[in-house]
């Protein structure tokens, strides 16, 4: 089963938005075990859009339109789909009473102009899900329909989903991938699990599953992939097929403890989680609360601790000691050179104090652009001080200012991490 | 003359890379006049590589291929290229040789394999920017090598270019602007300037502009355009068309200083400008020095100033006084409700004093998901203490907890760049 993704927007074409709800639907299509050869970008033009959706259908079995389902005068993408389907738009009543109950919600009257958002081709179904007021369609396409004569393929089918990134989610993952796994004739269902690793590159990760990778080949499910994260780690996802959603849990479950004792020791979360929601979670779960003291991560430390909602039960509060004479005076670090392991323990306990707080953490480095202290730019070094004594440890950062600083975030909240664990590596 | 883009790598089909390049691309086209009606992705697949060569050239006069140009076996941009061309494969021995330099400025041995990538078809040329090892192409298609045989447009032109970002853009502005415009006849050249605004929404923007919009319509040189930029604001562009850069660069000043009486008061900045580097050139400017205490954004502020390089000149350093224990006793907040005015203006004082700063900054609120204090989530108290006293505000900000943070940090940036400029709101 080919699936085409076709987004629709002239802002996509000039720049002023970026598509990633392209390559969102991409990631979904591939953990689905679907298919997808093309990704098409449109502008909002009738004779366009029609072209793309007739080339989209020639060469694959399924179309996802993504956007053009407002209420405006350059929302066409429905009016292109009735043309394409040879049909033609009727309202659909329970859609209309759903756009006008929204806008009661909210205690406003529907502008008329909303009313053409329910109107659907004949032959189509809405989508149930709808958070907003743009309904998702399902629109079937007979093979007689498209120039293609020689064409034996009994039916295709175009889905619209609102570009709001969203809406198009709640759709996506609530219809359309299993209503295509239907089609393609699978019974099964597909369930993914992420694990979040951090601390390790995406070839010695490789090295270490290749044995895995090799077996699961053979097998064909589970399988594995890799998605690369940027300074948020790799992403190893587990995707299982399974005749019921509990056997491809239990498939998951089965291969993640596989994979633990390979690169357990890298995991910090799963699926949604992320390095601060973890470190957050961790204390809250053994009552501990922790301060900071930052130099060259200048407040992106507390500033993604924070970022957690409930991080006010952990959470007591930072110091930003750019100066050194801020470190000194307002940390108790002695004088002298302030990118030393020596500095970042006294920072860290200086904060824990200051701060009445059970952990203290500190970073000290240099983001550049030009050396300090005669240490090369992306020297960095972190502490972490606790009621049972502070521990230092220095690393070399490659990349750019912005880069060290955002990797130095990060590593400083795994090492928490791995001390809230005990897990030191 | 119709470009299309064109970017090739299965990595992009599986969402496991966000294609950034093509809205790049389309900002860059459409600043320079040039339609763009499609963009696609494809993977690293030979037949559909050329076929989606093919289709692009039978609906444009130029198509913008971008990435897999690298030395593995994966990347067959050149190969498909070259048989679409219908021209052999030749290697271009000033390119290997730049090649083989870049491996010897490392220190390293060029593997055998990089010299694929000084294969050029023939009847191309490499693009003169080179900052990586893969070499740019242009390659002139001539017009009956098409499958379109009433086709008479006299050639049509495809360009290669890395998916390295940074590779792609120096190509890019570098030659294939340039080269689009010569080719679609154009001698003139095409200079912007963009306006980087903030706080006021695109319909109120527009409408400061409507006049002005009108009048341009009828003159049509230069031309203005949005770009929405989230958080950190809207974009005006200005584009001007003229025979010289000289003159283009007049046009702009020009154009400039109409707009200037009716959006001025909004600009913050110009082109590569944002809200944090001119915060720190204006304090640099007036030799002060700055401190923020924060609540709500919990550190953002600080991160973002410390962004820049050479904030160390003006940034002494910040308190995230998350518990309002903290608040009071280290920044000396009276007890009592923490989301007001006169804690803000407390905080800013407070912080003040204890880095010895010429400037104190605060922040205070509620980013949910919870309200607090009686106060709704996105309410958030600014302060600026100088020595000329110190002056407060509150808004109320829509949106999540990310969003509210994000809006507050830029929000009190930007306070406190009016504050420097003498133009309070």
């Amino acid at each position: 089963m080919k699936v085409e993704v076709l987004a629709i927007g002239t802002e996509l074409l000039l720049g002023q938005i970026v598509d990633t709800n392209s390559s969102w639907i991409g990631q979904q299509l591939a953990a689905a075990g679907l298919d997808s050869h093309f990704q098409t970008k449109v502008g909002d033009n009738p004779e366009r859009i029609r072209g793309a959706l007739r080339l989209a259908l020639d060469r694959s079995d399924a179309v996802i339109c993504c956007g053009g389902l407002g209420p405006t005068q350059d929302d066409i993408t429905r009016e292109m789909i009735a043309e394409v389907m040879g049909a033609e738009l009727v309202q659909d009543d329970e859609v209309a009473t759903r756009i006008r109950a929204m806008f009661e919600d909210r205690g406003r009257t529907m502008p008329e102009n909303n009313l053409k958002q329910a109107l659907i081709p004949v032959g189509a179904s809405p989508i149930p899900q709808q958070p907003g007021t743009a309904p998702g369609l399902i629109c079937p396409i007979a093979a007689v329909d498209t120039a293609k004569t020689a064409d034996t393929r009994s039916e295709r089918v175009i889905y619209a989903v609102p570009g709001v990134p969203y809406e198009m989610k709640e759709m996506i993952t609530g219809t359309v991938i299993d209503d295509l796994r239907k089609r393609s004739g699978e019974s099964s269902v597909i369930r993914s699990r992420v694990l979040r690793t951090w601390g390790m590159s995406e070839s010695a990760l490789s090295e270490l599953l290749a044995d895995r990778i090799t077996e699961l080949d053979a097998i064909g499910n589970p399988t594995l992939a890799f998605l690369a994260s940027g300074v948020e780690g790799l992403k190893v996802r587990i995707t299982a097929k399974a005749p019921s959603e509990v056997e491809a849990e239990q498939l998951l479950d089965t291969e993640q403890a596989v994979l633990w004792p390979l690169i357990g020791h890298l995991v910090f979360g799963l699926d949604d989680d992320n390095m601060e929601t973890v470190v957050v979670r961790e204390l809250i779960n053994r009552g501990l609360t922790v301060a900071v003291a930052e130099s060259v991560t200048g407040g992106y430390v507390a500033g993604r601790i924070c970022a957690v909602p409930g991080a006010s039960k952990v959470f007591c509060g930072g110091v930003v000691a750019y100066q050194p004479e801020i470190k000194q005076r307002l940390l108790g670090v002695p004088e002298g050179p302030v990118v030393t392991e020596e500095a970042a323990v006294a920072m860290a306990e200086g904060v824990r104090s200051i701060m009445n707080a059970d952990i203290g953490l500190a970073t000290t480095g240099v983001a550049g652009p030009d050396e300090a202290e005669g240490k090369p730019v992306g020297t960095v070094c972190f502490a972490v001080a606790s009621p049972d004594g502070a521990l230092a440890t220095t690393i070399k950062l490659p990349g750019d200012r912005e880069r060290i600083r955002q990797f130095s975030t990060i590593s400083l909240l795994d090492v928490l991490r791995r001390v809230l664990v005990n897990q030191e590596s």
